[in-house]
């Protein structure tokens, strides 16, 4: 999408046709840094201190970082290594370990001295195939919008709330809850969106509102506490949100509060929908709130808070006594039957195993 | 309460009989200054820029920053010019105009000579009327507490979550909320507390965890986000918030979120009480969400947040994009069928114009 005009996308190459370059996403909303990867170990990094981030970005930042190996050493023992190497930044990321795999599934079959010029392609396809479905889920929710905004008589202002960055900082481009979005912006249709904080870690705050405000779409910042009141009030034409895992029967894993907001949807009659792609489902498990594991992550992401100082800076507050405990659990899972629909690159569905079923039938169990 | 095993009230008197003690809240919870007040320009100051906070507190401060008045001139212009002056600090404050009507309809009657000892005894009588108060809202709240705890059969821990701070800091002392949390924690009852952060103020993050850990009540403090995954997995047992504004149906209007916890609440079969002292009931206002204005804030509280800097001191950070737009909506209306029961100084009752007017016969239209 657009920076100031320019378009981007989160990782790409440089002038020289090989260097990959990313966007430094932990000084995002207070910086816009660049940085080029050189090599593989270069690339490692970068997942690993969260630079990028976003299943799929760290997958297609994964399939550059082998690409790179190539570049360094093409030979069996560097694909192996650089492998390992990759796969330890983020062990427990489901798209990392697939990137990784197709890569060596490509690499190690071909000629040493044919595996540089594979490599670059395969990463570049891998980027292109997440646009795609990004772009699809895209088409697939502006009508849904664009529908929306012609029932209510194409008002000045058709509202939508979402919850942390599923945008396309999360992506290659596009991203998935908020393709959509971008998508209604390109075409016309007014669209405000209402950006939840996203405490702990102030996603929504700081990556959403950027994207946003970078691209030109409309938006405000509100607290956690505020979308129920949004919502009693006609404030809100629909909820947008992502997932980090859907199970087969619809239910929605997403960062901590989305259920809260799916709740507050369900009783005033507000459509919630999520955005995902298709490969995020979980074939293997039906209720996601009893067989989902919630991760707890550090409680300093709760008892401090860091912004922008003064001084231009970036600083660090505690905002918890001393003494005070505190407890930090990073999902939810919102129950199939407070969601309207899962937009999908395959098109718009109930969330229910028969709506996943109709649109991936060779998958559904 | 008690602070680190010493009892204190929010508001008291010094050694010397007349001056007044209060607390400046503004600097917890990283700093317990106790502030003299001399005489009725230091009251104002205090209630004005909110060293004292809570509708029950700012009344006693008021009526005490009229006895002070009286000590340094007990003439009639003296009265007046006090009243206008404490008046002014915060205009909207209900129980501010309360107490000082109350102090003026007592005083101006009186010759000069008696006005500042009846007016101490006033002040200590408002005082202690609203210890009565909330030590009874507590008593009420403690049974509740007691038997959800039986019926479990006497677990380890029983969790209650709270929101915002509706402690004794916001009262003289006990808290609305939180009376018959301390009640069940001194009467050996092993309560836990849920302590939402309450963004954008965080009065829950600092005022709550500060007063329940001084107290030693057990409590972990949570991000707004938290309360319905909590809540899915069995880890609540009660809900216990304060109200700003009652409806004579039961509507509550309360601190922004409130309403999301009374969902989620009601998703998951937990009971969600509200405590709350008689005279916060409005009497002429039935449909809460249709009829009670929500007072938009200054957004400086949504893009901005304070708390310890690394070398001890108290430091800002902005954390929003520059050039994205905030709002801030202070308060929120839990609409009454979402509420299990009112608790008030003359027992429990259900959220409704029947259950209302059970209990203030007096007052029900």
């Amino acid at each position: 999408m657009n920076i100031d005009g320019k378009p981007y996308r989160t990782i790409w190459l440089a002038d020289d046709g090989r260097t990959v370059e990313i966007i430094d996403q932990t000084k995002l909303p207070f910086a816009f840094d660049v940085v080029r990867l050189e090599n593989c170990a270069a690339a490692a990094t970068a997942i690993r201190d969260m630079w990028v981030r976003g299943a799929p970005l760290i997958g297609a930042t994964a399939a550059y970082g082998m690409a790179l190996a190539m570049r360094e050493d093409p030979s069996d023992a560097h694909v192996k290594a650089s492998a390992e190497t990759l796969l330890a930044t983020r062990p427990t990321a489901v798209n990392l370990r697939w990137a990784i795999d197709a890569m060596q599934a490509l690499l190690l079959p071909l000629s040493p001295n044919a595996r540089e010029k594979a490599a670059y392609m395969r990463a570049a396809e891998i980027c292109d195939e997440d646009v795609a479905i990004c772009s699809s889920i895209g088409d697939h929710g502006l009508s849904l919008i664009h529908n929306a905004w012609e029932a209510r008589g194409k008002p000045d202002r058709i509202n939508v709330l979402t919850h942390c960055n599923a945008g396309w900082l999360a992506t290659v481009d596009w991203g998935t809850a908020l393709a959509p979005i971008y998508k209604a912006h390109d075409a016309g249709v007014p669209v405000h969106v209402w950006v939840d904080e996203t405490r702990p870690r102030n996603q929504g705050a700081s990556l959403t509102a950027w994207e946003l405000g970078k691209h030109g779409v409309a938006h405000t910042v509100v607290v956690d506490n505020v979308g129920g009141h949004l919502m009693q009030h006609g404030m809100v034409d629909m909820c947008i949100t992502g997932t980090d895992r859907t199970t087969a029967a619809g239910d929605v894993c997403n960062k901590i509060g989305t259920y809260l907001k799916a709740l507050a949807a369900h009783d005033n009659g507000v459509p919630f929908y999520v955005g995902l792609p298709g490969p995020t489902i979980d074939w293997t498990i039906e209720d996601g709130v009893r067989d989902i594991p919630i991760e707890q992550r550090d409680t300093a992401e709760v008892t401090q808070m860091t912004g922008r100082t003064a001084d231009g800076g970036i600083g660090t507050v505690d905002i918890v006594p001393a003494g005070s405990a505190s407890a930090n659990f990073a999902f939810d899972v919102t129950p199939a039957r407070l969601v309207t629909g899962l937009i999908t690159e395959r098109g718009v569905c109930a969330a229910s195993k028969v709506g996943l079923a109709g649109l991936y039938p060779e998958l559904a169990g």
